[in-house]
Order: C-alpha cells, then structure tokens, then sequence
C-alpha cells in the first residue's frame, strides 16, 4: 500500500498532528503502513520529533471471542470516555484480514455512534499485510495517536493465533471480555488468556442474562484464584456489564485507572513499557531477517544451493551459512 | 557438551561409521550435538563425505501421550523388524529434557532388552539443548545412522509443544499411537496431530481392552473420514496392536512398507524429503541469527541503544536497523 497520494512534507506531518488534526494524523498512519523506503523514512523523521510527547495516554488492549460484544462495548465505553472529557484512539489488530481479506472485526461501520464522535479517532487494520507488520504500524500508529493528543489508546483484536500476545505485549492494561454461557463459563476461551488479563469482564449482563453474567462472574473470579499473581502486583478484577444498558461501564473505567495508578506508583508501568520497547526492537529485527531472506537475490542464491544439496553436494548447515554470508553482503 | 574426550579423526570417524561401528557412531552423534565450532567443523566433514550412503533408510515418526506405550511398542516393534534382518536406530526428540533436565521420555533403560539387541542403537535425547539444537543434530544423527547401514530410523517424540512437527518434518511415515479411553476416544489427543499422521495404531488393544480398542478404531477412521486426504495421496490406516500380546505388530510394519512403496512409486518421498531439506536449510539459518543476536558483542550494543530508546533519543525501529547493520559486521 504505497501512500503516494500524500504530499504533505515531514514538517507539515508533524504540525498537523501535533495541532490534533485527525485528516493528517490519518495520512501519517498510513506512511506507517506503506512498504516503500521512502515513505518509511519520512514517517521515522515525523515520529522521531514527536517521540517527547508520546507516552501519556493510557493504553489499552481489548480481547474476546467473537460474538462477545466488542465492538458494542467499546462504543459504550467510548461514550463514557468523551463524556469525561477524554480523547479516545480505537485501532485494531485483526491477524484474519490478512489472510481472508475480509475480517472478522469488520471496519468502523460497526461502530457508527462512535465514529461521528468528534473525540474519537477510529483506525480499522490494514488488510493484506503479515501479522508482523499490523504490529509494527499498530505501535507507531500508538505513537503518533499520542502525540496527536489522545488520552485513551483502545486496541481491539480477536482471539486469534497469536494476536492477543502481540497485543499484549504493546498495552498498559488488558482487557478480556467474557460470554456468560449455559455450561462452562470458560469455553470458547483460550487457555492461557486469562493468564494474559488484568481485567475481565462479563459482557451482556442484561435481561435474562443476569444471573448467568453473576454465575460467570464467580466462576473466573474461582479460576483466578489458582493463578500466580501477576508481576505488576494488581489482584485481577472481574466485572459484569451491559453495553445496552449501559451499566458497569463507568466502573470498568474506574478499575483501568485504579490499576493505572497503582501501576504508576509501584513503578511497574514503567518497567513494563521498558520491556515493550526491547520486545518491538526484536520483532522489527525478526522482520528485517525475513525481508532479507525472501529478496529475489536470496532466493535465487537459495534456489541454486538447494540444488547442490539435492546433488549430495552440500549440507544443509553449509547452505544455511552461505546464506547467511549473502544477507551479510547485501548490506550497504 | 564439549566433546573433547574423543580423539578420533575425521577419517577414523568416517570409517568407523562406514564399518557400522557403534561405539564411533555414538562418538560422532556427541560430536554432533556439540556447541563447540571445531567439533561443528569434523562432524560436517566426516558427514559430507558420507552424505552418498545417506537416504536408504525408512525413516519413522513415533508419537503419543505419555501413557500411551510407546517404549513397549518400540520394543516389541524392533524385535519384529531385527527378526526380518533390518538394523534399528532410534532416536528421540523431548522437548521436555530441556527445561527439566528428566524428560518424560527417560532414557534407553526403558527399552531394556532392546538396548542389548546387537542390531539395534538406541540413542536419548541429549538434555539441556534448545529445541532448535535438538532438531538439527537429530537430523544430523539421522544421517550418521543410515551411513553406519541402519535400515529403519524409529525418531521417537512426545506431544508436547512443537516436537511433532518438528519431527514430522523430518521422516518419511508419522505414526500416532493412541489409546482407547472409556469416554472420547480421541481425549488427550492434540487438534491437527491426527492430520499429520500417516498411520495410527490403537495400543494396548488386549485382554479386557480389546473391545474398547475396536471402538477406539472405528472412531478414529469416522474422524478420518472428514479430512481432506493428504498430499501424499495415501489413505491413513488405522490398526489395534498389542505390543505385550504381540499382536498387530507386524501388521503395523506391513502399513509402513506399504506406504513406502506407494510413496515411492509416486514419486512423493522424494518430493517430501527434499522440501524437508529446505526446512533443515531455513531451521538452521534461523539458529544462526539467533546465535550472533545473543552474542556478547550484540547484547551489549543491544542494550546501548535501547538507553537511548529510553531517552526518546531513538526508535525501536532504528535500533533495529543499527542491530542489523552491527550483526552484518561481525561476519567474515
């Protein structure tokens, strides 16, 4: 996705997104999102003059299966948000736009109350690109949202493959919405997730569905129970709401700052975003060995000691070692 | 695991391993499984002047839950085979070794009369390695033994994490050893292994267990019957063995003939071992990487730019890119 159409200048990027405006911090995102060198460049030299005002939002992820009410959520918290005076960020991680070019989030239509918010800056995943890369843009796309003056970073993706990890790995807090089921209130829930949140909540509880949300509610609370506590030190909570009745809302947003302060004051929420960046710094690395290794030069090279190694030539271990001289001489 | 007690030369271990001497076969797999580049540098030799007695083996995948019996049946599975004149290498790949130092696996006592058949090699797990070591010297000490004239490579491995794939990845027939259970026949049996398969045996099908074992077989042919048919083109078998009985054994070996000559006379053994070569070819290229990231040299720029990270002096992105450029000047 080249993004030629922009022609704002670094300088003009960078004005505009620190004055707020949401049409510029739009092209910025995509420059994050483009594969040209160029382009790379450019939005590195806008985000790098930007890097002193990032940082000051609360970031934080949202997961669940699909059907448990996400989106109706995040509307809902969303509104609470604005009404407090805050400026709210939603982008998502959607690892299946990639490969279906159809996604299971959806784009923003599906919250349609929300995006006619003028406090609200909704940026769905880009489709057609690896895992990888959503991750890469997502942090930058972050940083930029900070630096345009969001309070609240919203990233929502879907319990699928590895996202909620990579989502973790880039969020202050994290959020898993949970279904109230008829039989086991974990099901459809992936082993390990729970693991992973610094917050529950039980969607839907409206209606008929009261008792079966409190039901839900006690049997996570039973199930964090064994679980190690977490090294930031914060008890896990888990709530009941009702995105339609609006109710629990205000309290889920009361727990994400109790935990932010609590975080703060231990030190922990430092350390933890210390981590984060080393993590990204490897996953950019990981990426640019994958680029390297499937450039029309290495896989001619590749193609050629392949054959020797058919031929009883060659071992693998040799071929891997000569590739690995080849990526080395590649580079300027 | 520096291997400096043995001072054999590259041509008295390349003899040794073309006369079938085991103890130099053993010699060499230590040499394999070394970290030491000298050691690295020998083996490679003494394994590429060998490569021309390499590939004549049939090469299994054994895997199952623990529980299942899969040392009783190797057992009983060698005495057949050593019967009919093949010589027997087995290996083993635990993931489990590394983390414990005891695997799940244990280590050649188990196959007790096995290890003192003169035609059979029986070869642990070395612990301590990373799963990637593993791997590669498994492949490594597959190749030794069908120089050293073993015709039957038995690669033994436990379901936990990725050692079926990994193994997978590097035989020619994968056999899932299951139980029957009073309840869900496949309980304990991980999604997607079963379409890695390319046979399954039900174990332990005797005494009162016979008929549970049958039950056991006609539902893993019904779930059989829902996935799509491997590329291979072979239709998976499923058979009850006793290995304490007996019974089924030879049967079992029958299938993996049959499978053999089919794949064979397809074409696809050959297909499939050599798109195995390039997954060796991509495993060790990514060990490399891994190895010269985690090099004193590169953790301690590592950690000078992530100060600077921290000071909003620089991008993860950039580090990076200046990680890149640093491991890219290490290389001769």
């Amino acid at each position: 996705m080249p993004a030629r159409k922009t022609s704002l200048t670094a300088l003009e990027l960078e004005q505009g997104i620190r004055g707020g405006v949401r049409a510029v911090l739009a092209k910025a995102i995509t420059l994050a999102e483009s594969t040209h060198a160029r382009d790379q460049k450019k939005i590195r030299a806008v985000l790098k003059r930007l890097l002193p005002l990032t940082g000051n939002a609360i970031r934080i992820g949202i997961t669940g299966v699909p059907g448990v009410g996400k989106s109706t959520f995040i509307e809902a918290f969303g509104e609470v948000l604005t009404r407090l005076g805050k400026k709210v960020a939603v982008l998502t991680v959607d690892p299946t736009s990639q490969k279906t070019k159809g996604s299971i989030l959806g784009d923003k239509t599906r919250m349609e109350k929300l995006s006619r918010n003028p406090s609200v800056f909704i940026r769905p995943s880009p489709t057609g690109t690896a895992l990888g890369g959503v991750t890469y843009h997502t942090r930058e796309a972050m940083l930029l949202c900070e630096a345009a003056g969001f309070d609240v970073i919203l990233i929502e993706t879907v319990g699928v493959g590895q996202s909620e990890t990579i989502v973790r790995n880039m969020v202050d807090f994290f959020l898993l919405l949970m279904l109230a089921g008829a039989g086991d209130e974990l099901q459809g829930i992936k082993k390990g997730i729970m693991e992973m949140a610094d917050g529950i909540l039980i969607t839907k509880a409206d209606g008929n569905n009261v008792k079966a949300a409190n039901e839900a509610k006690a049997d996570a609370l039973q199930a964090l129970h064994f679980q190690q506590t977490p090294i930031s030190g914060w008890k896990v909570k888990v709530l009941t709401v009702s995105s339609l009745e609006n109710k629990g809302i205000e309290e889920a947003w009361r727990m994400i700052q109790e935990y932010d302060s609590h975080a703060r004051h231990s030190g922990y929420l430092e350390i933890n975003r210390g981590e984060q960046q080393v993590k990204w710094v490897d996953e950019s690395l990981e990426q640019t060995f994958r680029q390297e290794l499937e450039s029309p030069k290495l896989t001619r090279i590749k193609s050629h000691l392949i054959n020797k190694i058919r031929k009883h030539d060659m071992l693998p271990s040799e071929a891997a070692d000569e590739l690995w001289r080849a990526i080395g001489s590649k580079k300027r």
